[in-house]
């Protein structure tokens, strides 16, 4: 396919593409069209249906993918398609990740990955608990693998979530060789665990969005309830074992202002506390550093709202 | 039975009290005692068992019943008695709210009240889960009735969480009519389980103190959790409804700070919020100025943690 | 008349508006011309006097109510009115209520309601004091009546501020029932009381604005500063009751950073900083819900700066 | 007379100290005796009076000057005077400042100078309200030549206010030649007036404590009013003149949470902020500083609240 | 010269401006442009270069000194000029300070009177060391008299660090007298030296922005590490001392979120915070005050950032 | 030796230990004594010399390693030794780290480790850099291997700066290969020279307290001037490498309020913030869970101030 980003003035486009935004407008003289924006992983393009009602232009709406044809023309100094025929393309007939920003990291492996670290994890409780989410719950499974960990700001992919749980579990794991005190067990389990939440918080791609319960409830009540659910149904699962995962979940944004109900108050909850903070920061500042252009690169970046502060990457020494 | 604020220097003592705390203490030429304190509603007093092994001294623990006899002396300025015999005093052998800080309002009357308010929640789902609560579940009910609504500041007496709740209640009732937006059957059936948590979170009288469970989880978490099981339960419950009763009790903080992982987002969760601290703020004055001996009347109390400022009692004019 | 609301694209309008703006402006060929927004309770319309020199052109200012005839045409996608003719309107010739937003709740009922409250306040000091506002002072009352409760937000309309102290006051009512301990009559006093202020910190409307001395002082000085000198011409009015009177006013606000000077010390004092909270909370929710069009009712209305959230209404259940 | 601070054990004493506090106590015996503090400006001493109905002990209560006659033994390393005879002392047999932290400032010229300023202020309606307060109220200059600026911390002693009144005064004529943008008669008003509240708000010495109504209403309120009513008995003294002015007043604390309920919206309330807040703390650190006794110049004196560090002396370089 | 804030439409211009921006556009039709914005002390122009490539346009950057000539026409209600010929003006063909706001004092003067402040401190050492920066470094002297004391707000003009460097001093001399307990040399020192990390901070004019060490290091830790240097170098100065002295350097700013990394420890660190503080905000409200238009005279001038409050001028009373 | 944890009463006492505390005292009846406070690294021990002049009483004083010979009885429940001579002891007499806190790693091999980590940084300046302070200053190196991270809280024992700095540097090597956008060797030879100010913040073993300069300046701005000067007797070091590495120290902490004066702009800043707090935080929280005694294990162990919640361990599952 043509990617949006090598689109020039001029060019004929025919092609699918997701069609994020559709709403209908008016002209002056009260003629009706459609704004459209379409969108691949590599950006995004502005159209015009001027015609909305001819015959070669189907019915669709945002979040289609949709084949379209038409002129790419230069409008106030940004292209701007206008599209003659429009059909809605069927599942098939485009490969999603062509217009979903995805995951650096292969998600079979990842995949692959985590089901390695839930060997780990000897206590066979929390094993059968873990499993019961990753290996056993194939809605879950494909829920977890597909979401972002956010709908903005740091792993908004398909595949984020899993890459972010990935990365903390990981420090958790040298956490737990660092610091001999930490229960791996526990941590290993609880960091696997942190945001399963997120997949009943943000809709899947392409929306990306918060949900009802999402907003209502949020991930860590979410999550901590899912654990609670599955834990009741291994029925030899120690009730206090149960609460102390509970309020890792529950602890694990370490603040109230964050949205955690409870302080942490085991070594585990502030360990796991520390890597989601630390792995949240981390990819942020990863995610701008590595988007940076070669002009760019010794220059500042402007105030970062969530740093605090106007930020630059370090020189090359 | 003669109450402890009775007591004077001289008297001899053959009553029972709840032994609140007992300890085992060593005189300085290292023979063994007890320091054990003795409670009743009126207050607590000293005690010491000087012979623990003396053939009239039962076995007892703290938060027993007891049987004591013995006498009461002065030391360093407060009373203090000798104990020579103890003996555990059974169920039936002594009537619980003569030891425990009991609710001015009698509880049965609270039950009928806390009833008749659930017959007007119309709504089929709502009813059929607040009676699953409050009708049908035996062991709840006894918690519930029984327990205080907070470990100290406000209603820390036996009774007092079903007195807050429909203290609130009420207020929520009252709102119902004065801004018709709300919903009613929401915002009443929200009110009277907003702070169900509180029978995992708190322990039963005599204790009545966090619990493990109340720690780690809070009673934010555990009340919600414990309405989206029993909901569960009832086949036709809209999950909506459920996520909207269940964010009303998870923001009925009000404020992150506080312990609510959400901030109101519906309008009869902001009610219940007004309502709850409404109520808690209110019933803590009212506690400290009915409290007040006639001496204190006119003067200041000094500075008040929770109120942030020194406070006194209004004129009677 | 015909309301802004009810005009389209080739009306002619011939009726008297508000002129809530006015402003002169030249065209790119420097003739001169105004730029007018007329308005009533059910809009604002944008309008052009292109020739203001013209006979037909009385002089008129902004916040004068205006005779206007011209026509209505579309610019850019809003509605525009090019006006020829423009008459001052004289007091009469028009009813002031159909151009200002108005309280949904009847003026005159208010009042009554309002006397009728005062009349429960037996001591014979408080009773005068609050007499001498809320019946003898005609200027006073005329104010009072007239205000909004506010710039913008929540009571911002005709009647706002009565209709605000009755709400306020009558929660009051009902805590003084449900907590004993207040004093009936200095809690009833001060409600009434609480935001007289008002009348000299907000103009009255049209313009509704903030006064000189409203930006200087603050309702909550001037309102205290109000009762003290009312009260100073009742020769036998307690010192220390107009002390306790007057700190309920100023601590109504209940928190330093929200202007009060002083924290609630009274319960009192407490009881009218809750009702005063209460329904500017739920006053400001209700008009968001009630303004609600049909098919915004299921929907997220965005972050609102005010409750920290985004917000939505509950479901009709 | 004999201070205090030069009595050692074994002496006698025969001389007119401030009995601070007195309390009647019982011994383990149940005879009654009283627990008496007494007090000069060089320190306090702890005092018994065994036979509290003998014949040589008069009536007498704290805040008393009193004759004591008795001896000074040492109990648990402290000095104690055992008193025989106590004789309630009269105006003019003891002198006040012999009793009471005074200002170093000798009050008479402090006054002279304070006078001299207002004569600096050529505004005729500033001028004449000044008058009414520091030249013609007689009842008024007493109080403010006496007070303390506060209760504690800094100013504490009799003069302190009129000290702190001039300080705060002579850093505003500093400010008004190096801004000239301020308007002097204006800022200079200001800074005399804008701590009289405190004539209300702290009672006066001995006890120098907080009035009921300096805890209900502050002194920047009851100042601001004390300010109206004078003003309001000059008939031609402008209303806007007034409010600016009662403006620097509500506003000279700078903040909301130091109990300004306005932030300074005029350069003259500003500046009068930043005077107020400058000569606060520099007096406080003098007072520490020159405190210190010689082998404390060089260390550290702890952690210091109202500053938030430790602190100590810089060296004499 | 012409002045920006003297031209008309219909005025030709040739005449040497500051190019302040500079970036090349494209007009719909491809062709290339410049935008450009001239620079006075009197403001700026927005200008357009058509034929960016013809013959009498040289090559020129921003902040450079250019020769213009063209003609002024107005476009959407603002002068613009259409540039024909541009050359870069060379040193000695334009006065720098037409061009820059500069402050209303005599820079000589300023330093003049600096110089004399130097000799008033008698401790040797202090007085090398303030030798060692204000009378031999030279560079750092023409760096000190040029640079403004902020990038906005205040002091942001040519001579500003100097200016508010004075300004700062005499109000510390000030303090010294009403303070006895201050250490003269030390402060006055102190004050001389609190802002001089800015020459490192702030780039010099006229780009005056902040640099890549401003950035990253801040003017608070580069003074005192400036002065750690030159100090070192004076063989005797006692270690001490230049702790204290960079101590009140660091702690100038009074409070950790204003970027000192230690709160005043010392009397004269408090008081080159008051002094600073109040300098810094005095001129701020100074500046706005004085470029008042006649007509906003009496006006609120809407709400202020930095003062969180509506300003407006006092009255000329 | 004879640890101080094996006393028991009526033993014998002659054994060396280092004197914490010393003061003089007064009998009820004048005579003089010491009450000195006796440690080694298993606790303290008070003790009294009754006769502080007799013969055998050599002239001692705080932190003196001293023989002591006398014996031990119980006082109100606790040990304590009455000594009778007292002797001052050599350097090489006693074993320090039998007397003080040590850290559980072995002091060589940590530092072996360091080396080893300074071998992986390539780039020849930084390399250089770290070996100016880590191999070639003895001095320097001497007090960073026997210094404590910190006065109280986590790794104030001999050796803990130097196994924070290690647990930091692993920890920010892990990140290296976790976020490859950061540049090793500036990460790297930030974390290795993050708290060296604290070599001059805290006094060696056994004071272990802040310095004078320690208070003035802290750690953080006396680490960067450090690194500064050595840096600067490197002739090629890149300026802007300097600023960088500068920046790194001064960030440390993260936020303002806990000191640091520059918030991370640099992403190694960043990551050395997160690493630097995981480790306070882990290891106070490792210090704090391994000294549990089993009958404390499953206990909650009150309010920690530092987490802002009460804590417990987890269980052993």
């Amino acid at each position: 396919m043509r990617y949006i980003s090598d689109l020039n003035e001029g060019d004929n486009i025919s092609d699918v593409y997701l069609c994020k935004y559709k709403v209908q407008a008016e002209t002056r003289n009260g003629k009706p069209y459609f704004n459209v924006i379409l969108q691949d992983k590599t950006g995004t393009l502005d159209a015009k249906v001027w015609e909305p009602n001819s015959d070669g232009i189907a019915d669709f709406d945002s979040m289609d993918y949709i084949y379209v044809f038409g002129d790419v023309s230069r409008y106030q100094g940004a292209l701007q398609a206008s599209l003659r025929r429009i059909k809605v393309a069927r599942d098939g007939e485009y490969i999603p990740s062509d217009y979903l920003p995805v995951s650096p990291f292969n998600n079979d492996n990842m995949y692959t990955d985590l089901k390695a670290v839930i060997e780990t994890v000897k206590n066979p409780n929390l094993n059968k608990l873990l499993k019961s989410f990753f290996i056993e719950d194939e809605e879950f499974i494909k829920a977890f693998r597909m979401r972002s960990a956010a709908k903005t700001i740091h792993h908004s992919f398909v595949g984020g979530l899993m890459q972010h749980t990935l990365a903390v579990t990981r420090l958790c794991k040298y956490y737990t060789k660092a610091y001999p005190a930490l229960n791996h067990d526990l941590l290993i389990s609880a960091s696997l665990l942190h945001d399963i939440g997120k997949v009943r918080e943000i809709s899947g791609f392409p929306q990306n969005d918060y949900t009802d319960d999402g907003q209502l409830l949020g991930h860590i009540v979410m999550g901590s309830e899912m654990i609670a659910e599955k834990a009741r149904a291994i029925p030899e699962f120690p009730p206090k074992l149960l609460s102390e995962l509970q309020h890792c979940i529950l602890a694990h944004h370490g603040e109230y202002e964050f949205g955690s109900p409870k302080k942490p108050a085991l070594m585990e909850a502030l360990a796991l506390n520390m890597a989601d903070n630390t792995d949240a920061k981390m990819e942020t500042m990863s995610e701008i550093m590595s988007e940076l252009t070669v002009e760019k690169k010794g220059q500042w970046l402007g105030y970062n709202k969530l740093f605090e502060s106007n930020i630059r990457k370090a020189g090359d020494w």
